[in-house]
């Protein structure tokens, strides 16, 4: 994992905190379809995510604008991973929808 | 790490994304220490954080306002720690500070 190259803001933020569920059978294998789908959907941005030993996550996607992020929200395939992601994948999980107004990095 | 209990949208999420240098020293112990300093600051609404085994890592920050991060960036203590891990810890990092806008959960 590295750090997305993200354009000048505003551009927004999705915050996907989740605690996967013991096992989660074939979670991996569609988390990396999904950032490979999510990279060729108008208005993507980049993508960066990290998870503690524990289970306990947080992925978040970068987006244009709001109406790219519905519009991936409702692609069919990633529509089937959620649902799966609901039932079988994650104990809890939260989204929070955020417009980024400022951003400062340091590089060495 | 645990999910952070936040309030009904709108408030700010400061996204610290960084990668630990090898080695180090006294990060974790600092970084503890700045989570419960960060509680008493007002305007604090919750912290999440989550690292991957090769060191990059991502710490969310929840805050009511603006104002009420442009206090916590300039407490002392905690300048002291930025100035630190610029110097030492991080190899490199980046902060989005995004205004949240919606927010969902799911609870099993």
């Amino acid at each position: 994992m590295t750090f997305a190259a993200l354009p000048k803001p505003p551009y927004y933020a999705v915050i996907f905190t989740a605690r996967l569920a013991q096992g989660a059978d074939g979670y991996a294998e569609t988390a990396e379809r999904m950032e490979a789908l999510a990279r060729t959907m108008p208005g993507y941005l980049g993508f960066e995510s990290a998870r503690n030993e524990d289970g306990f996550g947080i992925a978040i996607s970068y987006w244009e604008s709001e109406d790219a992020i519905a519009n991936w929200k409702q692609n069919a395939e990633h529509l089937e991973a959620q649902s799966t992601g609901r039932a079988k994948w994650y104990e809890d999980y939260k989204l929070n929808i955020a417009k980024v107004e400022r951003a400062y990095e340091m590089k060495k």
